[in-house]
């Protein structure tokens, strides 16, 4: 693991993420800025000291000498930080799995591509959202043409922890996420937009075409956004509704999407993730995992039996337990299956860098729609 | 009351509003385009017969003459028949009551007003969904600044009731809705994007400056819109998202608003009405008629103890009841109270009928802002 | 109208519910217990002085006399004062319909079904809550099988409004219902169990044959029951529980059924009385007025479309609204139809007084069932 | 771990609660009734062959004999597998983790609680539903007098999954959940009304001291309990219903908990563990893992932000960590705090023995009350 060290969130997240299933042994890990640090965070992680490296290149060039070598690198440094330690793993022979947004800006991403497609290693992006079962069931309904032809999609993630200028006042989550040396050129619109355009393209199957732009710095002397109304255009002559927010005091993670097709809308919210609505003019279900007949999708990542509920981490473990199955398999020389093969890549991140420029291309520019390309 | 007669919807809903609490008897009325369904409909009604007239014309001119004649005149015609009868019953003497949007045109709602200020007359605008006891809570709690400062405003008003050329197969409601002649510029955008933005800035007691629109005829064929996206700035700087839909097929009347200032948000929901969700960072309270402490206002217009939900007819009845009470009072030379004069005026009529003509002519440019005068 | 004076909560609801739909007319009352106070009271209402009565003797006594004269009493009065002035009316031609309790006792009851019958006069008991279209629904969905045979029944009815002894702090509805010479036997057990009875037995068309009942007395000081939690056992050999309290501080008027058979489950809760959830092993499907093809039933009993939701005050209007029709038709020699008929009358009041009358005297005993007569 | 071999649900729930946190690692294991398939079940896993045993005897031996030997014994097998492996493994020196009810019968579980003290190990009960953030916020808010006096508990498990005779079908689960041999005298009851009892005691700190149970077998053939009615009497004077079913086709896993004091009441559904619901005549406040200020021990068994779900693999790892931290702190003599120690024990193994005896009584018995010893 590369970053994660004392006081990050999204470290923990992922290692519990990578334990649930048993399938991955955190062995090593290069946790924090300094030698000291990383080996105090190593040390709470109770891992073998010699293992426990002061930066990214001595944990690569070190394990890759070592005969128990570790498979496969988890980055979840700052965006600013993820290019470099993806590059120089995959460069060594280890597969990636990374934190979102998959780099620092476009051009970084496009060649990250490249250096995946030449080493012919695995790369996964934790886009975690898509990793929820019912999210899988909507994707498969809609794909069954549930609601037949796609007219109108509303996606949002508002949520309220940057109310107020905590990255003035030490908040260390904050102080990277509206530092554009760190983020990027997106504050909001990286951090959970890209999230919410991965979510309303993997559930819907259209590509978003054009967008126009609202983007908003709320909260006095912020340089990156905090805020962000976005009308969008799908490639099958859908129209749409997109926002995000960080200054949306009283939301917390409220990621929710609603897609209309021209015979019923399907429904989903992040908090309360179990349940899949579909209505229409005739009728009101709520989809539950393991409740009645559902998509082999949406029971492959359902670990437990009905009104068990599972939450965020078992979300998040599906993105990890998917790319090490496929991991695994295309090192025994198997091939992975359509289940395994079910997390986000490197194409998802490109979407979501493209998106975050077009985004604030359109914030900046006053006609009406920008081209989103690709 | 002019129209309403078999078979129309709006026309019930309003006879129960007004008969609710008592203070208003229905005793006479031109209810369909010919006299004798005219006739058919009163003796539905178990009204008089030789009150049931022909037209509304006839129905002033007749009144006017009666020692018992009737003190107002509830219109609730389609959208080009509330001009006419409204000019002439305000010219004869007679307060007005009338569905909205208030006229056909915008010049049309201009020239209501004047004749409204030159009678000195009441006239009171059918926006329904303000009446309800939590909107009225909302809003005072945003008077006495709950939630700081204003910072984002999310009104939405799905509907799925036009997801088929319905019109075409003989929907009464959907012929008239959808027939610029009947209806105006707008269809969607007039019929319920109106009442979405009366109800942002009835709650926020801010105004609508500028916007964005994303004008759409989804059903093939249609003339007028069924759908729009706007993007909208407010005049303390807010942003802020308005939808309004009927093609949202699976939403039934969905009208909800989310408001967020710089201390947290207030969050209402059309179809259950009974609760006001306030969420901060710190907590999150659901607020409901009669428990606890609630403003004057909610109370004023709440008619039965917590756990006995009112609903849809009772919030219209609040307008009917208001405006019978203002009318009242006048006539006695009495000066009516906040809460009397707390009804939809021609003012709201005149936004409103603004707002369509922003909408639409947004809808049509490649600018991105585009001014909302009033 | 008898009873409903200033100040009472029940009369004015009663006042609604009849107004509601144009079918009936409020023209005079015996409204309290002075001749002063009704007098006001009929002001408020914008009454006829002259048919503002001293009491219920001179009111029927003089109504009977009128040409102009009503067509039925309401009876809207404490328990103790329900039997008088109900057999009075019916024995001088008018139609009642009265509040529940029906009566004060068990063979008041009784006797009062002897004069009910002997008259040949319509006579209704607001057991309001089954006035709601989606309990409508439930019973028909119930009776054509969509449950199989019922295995279970859960039927609650918390409220927290006497959780403290506001009868000695003046609270005047809180003073009649705590106080035995007014309400009888029973508190909270024939205030509002009787009400989960009714309804429990209407949804269901089963009957209640045993019961073990342990009733409490929680607020110091009270002489009559504030709760009581009730075993149950069904005709068709379901079980069951009942539990009514009015000490349960934090609920407000929480009346909720869960039946449950062989095939699946039916839930309802009076708070949110627009939605009825059908549950099983296979899905969960919420079902709502006007939405999709519902019972003719229900239908009946809805006014508006979907989405616009009605309240207690509708439901409550629905048995006003079947009442008037049966007794207008009774009038004019036309035979009721089955919607018409449905309304609570004398046998659920004798049923409800005997579910007093076994709940109370399980209560004091030490055997563990304790039949239900009938 | 001794069971959860192929097929067994509780298993993979047992392993997954073990893993999330890190702290403990799975080694070895007897998984199922034949060395075969518990080797099978042990390559699944991924774990050493040399270490999938034959049986628990073989494993606790072999075990006992290496340097690494585990610390602990987990044992997932039906009840009537409980006993005999934890006797061993305690007499062995290692700790145990035991699925519940804790044993067969009542005398096995107080033998074992004497075995326990003899050697001075750790044992722990998995009753994993008081593991959730919220049921520990729930328990403090009650301690610190947030509801005042407790009056009225009513707690309950209504689930669906045996409303066929599924057992007959070759559904594993459902074999031994309804054979006597292997469950012992109780079905429903042991099985989760045993959960709904031990949530109840240990969120309002009340014992039970009588109750009167209806236990009824639904399903024609059953030979054990399927469903339950119980009344309950509390040690201060509260009362109480608790109903536990297997036969609420339509209901999942619908533990929930409403508990009523003077001041109002706290409600939770497992369903939606997330929020925890307090309201009084006064107000409505849902509470939330890390929204505003929770207690230490909501916060300390809480592992990521607000609006990130946990869920209930999350809440059953909760019992697991707490155990390792008590264990690990024991092992290296320091003495665990009171969050570490916050895990069920084989006092409530008892209890819920004593729980199951009483209601199996109390449902043969004419008497209204039995006494619940302890």
């Amino acid at each position: 693991m590369v970053g994660g060290g004392r006081g990050a969130f999204i470290g923990g997240v992922h290692r519990i993420a990578a334990a649930i299933d048993g399938e991955i042994d955190l062995v090593c890990g290069a946790f924090s800025s300094t030698p000291e640090k990383s080996k105090a965070s190593g040390e709470d992680l109770m891992l073998d000291p010699s293992r426990c490296y002061g930066d990214y290149k001595e944990m690569i060039q070190k394990e890759k000498r070592r005969k128990d070598r570790i498979d496969a690198v988890s980055i979840v440094t700052p965006n600013h930080m993820h290019f470099a330690p993806a590059k120089m793993a995959l460069e060594n022979g280890f597969h990636v799995i990374c934190d979102k947004p998959v780099t620092f800006s476009l051009p970084e991403a496009k060649k990250l591509k490249d250096i995946i497609a030449n080493t012919g290693l695995t790369f996964a992006l934790t886009h975690n959202y898509t990793g929820y079962a019912m999210v899988k069931e909507a994707r498969q309904l809609i794909k069954n043409g549930l609601l037949g032809k796609i007219r109108k999609v509303i996606v949002e993630y508002p949520q309220g922890w940057l109310s107020f200028p905590i990255e003035k006042e030490g908040a260390k989550q904050a102080e990277w996420r509206t530092d554009p040396k760190r983020s990027g050129i997106a504050g909001a619109v990286g951090d959970i937009g890209t999230h919410a355009e991965n979510l309303a393209e993997y559930i819907t199957g259209l590509k978003i075409t054009e967008l126009c732009a609202d983007v908003n710095r709320v909260v006095e002397g912020r340089v990156l956004d905090d805020d962000a109304n976005v009308l969008l255009h799908f490639d099958n002559g859908a129209n749409g509704i997109l926002h995000c927010s960080q200054i949306s005091n009283g939301d917390w993670n409220g990621l929710n999407i609603r897609v209309y097709g021209e015979l019923g809308t399907l429904q989903w919210h992040q908090e309360r993730p179990q349940y899949l609505h579909h209505k229409t003019t005739e009728g009101y279900q709520i989809y539950q995992p393991s409740v009645g007949k559902l998509s082999d999708s949406a029971n492959a990542h359902t670990r437990i039996p009905f009104g068990h509920p599972e939450g965020y981490l078992e979300a998040f473990a599906n993105v990890y337990r998917n790319f090490a199955r496929t991991v695994r398999k295309r090192m025994n020389g198997e091939e992975p299956n359509e289940f395994d093969l079910d997390f986000p890549t490197i194409d998802d991140g490109i979407r979501g860098m493209q998106f975050v420029e077009t985004v604030i291309a359109s914030g900046k520019s006053n006609s009406k729609w920008v081209k989103f390309k690709s």
